[in-house]
């Protein structure tokens, strides 16, 4: 039977980098349980050497292809590797899809790579919150390179992958015209592009068109401190990797040891900071949504009530929204 | 020059099925004025009477045509259709694509049907409420069958088509991997299947594979009230077009007659309630961001702070934390 270990206790074990902890930590930031939470805030101090690389792309891009091929190349760099995989989920059942962790077992057999694939399931705000947790949890375990995968669909998927020192974004040729639509929307995070699929006749006009937006200045503001590349690979004869490779290491530099990394840094430092705030606001609201929800709901059903009353008053129930002071000031006027 | 109308003037214009009015309050319900709050309360409570569709479906499944030629369909039998349409948009730039646009001029020149094109932009909760609003602005204005398209990735997207009387969701046979992994999430809210794409050859596999799905129970609650059917289309010959109207029209009384459909109805005015009062408390929590959040950041980059002590600083900025009770309580003893 296995005793619970106190999160902080937990600590220390990430620290000596055993991979057990380090699953258990990970679970914990997941779940978001008050009782890790201290533990995760020693975690965040301890953190901040790794450098984090967010992949994404639109679902058919084959950044998971991408993703494992990378992770193996850099290990025979000596790199040790943590992947964190963010899947989509059912918003009903909640679960994860297995696909990537079965894509990846031969990756799991190298002790010096580890691999956690994280459903994205609760409140708003709270995937983001642990997957970064996880990054850090990972940084603080001793791996030197974390890569953040995220598809590219989803407000908070894009923003995760950019929560990182150095996006690639994966472009793929010859995907319908609603896939592009999509993509419309991830081109412009990227610090590097990826163009898969490479082997395909019709890569190389994937690769002009992209070449051509950056050219005319389309997708990026400019930045003195970097040229965002564009980077053809191939699956199928490792084409590219060791570009794609160069590339990534080029802008570490970037992210460490410009201006515009500590911008970057700065704004990941706020994107952090409100998905940790909205996930705990949001907590406190489906609690009170679920005392003070049900009356109103059937009002509203019966249209009895609009939804912004129905709101405002649900919300007047959920938090103390009236002012200490002017309550004060009342209570002294009736004294 | 146009002159402001206030919103509360436009509701009776609304009612008298003006184009230009719905356009106006529309927009306004996008934009999420206070001015405008009064007004759409008040059209809530005259809306209730339209058939409300949710058509949904993964990138590249053809919905957007499918919606296109049953609205023409209906039409044919006298309907007056709405179609609110949410597009996918960048996170970064706030623009909505006009593809959907575009491929629906020819619907747009007939009268008897309005498209609105809306954007995913925003607080977290503002797109569904705006997109119930359109709903209800149209259902105030005459129409009697209102379409909401949404893509099929996302979970307010998703949610944003359960929250119908009827929910159809296309499928397409051929669609890669990873697709078909974002597919099973939304499988299981369908009132009605749609295989869409019937001209081709693969797409007998799909139907089957979905009828089996259906019949092993994998997919839904049972339901004594209704039978998921499973319906096949093609473009190319509008096949199966006037299989899929019978199957909408024969849910319609499911969700006006039985318990089943009082029961979902209900769970819409929760998502709905949830939905504004998420809406409202997170442009409340926006404000505070902007207000407080730039020297928490600060402090969390340099990892002088950790994201959960600094997020609770922040929340306890944004709101009167503090219970008024115990505050007077302690105000007593000083006494």
């Amino acid at each position: 039977m296995k005793r619970f270990v106190p999160s902080l206790a937990l600590v220390e074990r990430v620290q000596n980098g055993e991979a057990a902890a380090v699953a258990r930590l990970i679970s914990r930031a997941e779940t978001g349980t008050d009782e890790a939470r201290t533990a995760l805030a020693r975690i965040y101090k301890l953190a901040g050497r790794a450098h984090v690389i967010g992949i994404t792309g639109v679902p058919g891009s084959g950044k998971s292809t991408l993703v494992g091929k990378l992770a193996q190349k850099m290990r025979a760099r000596a790199h040790k590797i943590g992947i964190v995989a963010i899947d989509p989920s059912s918003p009903y059942s909640g679960g994860a899809i297995l696909g990537d962790r079965i894509r990846m077992t031969e990756l799991a057999m190298d002790p010096g790579i580890y691999i956690r694939s994280m459903a994205t399931r609760g409140a708003i705000g709270g995937m983001a919150r642990a997957a970064l947790d996880a990054v850090d949890i990972l940084d603080v375990a001793g791996f030197d390179t974390i890569i953040i995968e995220t598809v590219g669909v989803g407000q908070d998927e894009v923003e995760i992958a950019r929560a990182s020192h150095t996006t690639v974004v994966v472009s793929a040729p010859g995907l319908g015209d609603e896939i592009q639509a999509i993509k419309a929307g991830i081109l412009e995070i990227a610090d590097v592009h990826v163009v898969s699929k490479c082997d395909r006749s019709d890569a190389n006009r994937t690769l002009t068109d992209l070449k051509q937006m950056l050219m005319i200045g389309m997708m990026n503001a400019p930045n003195p401190d970097w040229t965002v590349p564009v980077i053809g690979t191939s699956a199928v004869n490792d084409q590219g990797l060791d570009d794609l490779i160069e590339a990534i290491a080029k802008h570490r530099q970037v992210a460490f040891e410009t201006e515009t990394g500590r911008a970057r840094r700065l704004s990941v430092a706020q994107f952090r900071l409100r998905k940790t705030a909205e996930n705990l606001l949001l907590e406190r609201f489906d609690r009170a949504v679920a005392k003070h929800g049900a009356p109103l709901a059937t009002k509203l059903q019966n249209r009895a009530a609009d939804p912004y009353s129905a709101a405002a008053e649900l919300l007047e129930a959920s938090f103390e929204t009236e002012d200490c002071h002017e309550q004060n000031a009342r209570s002294k006027i009736a004294r």
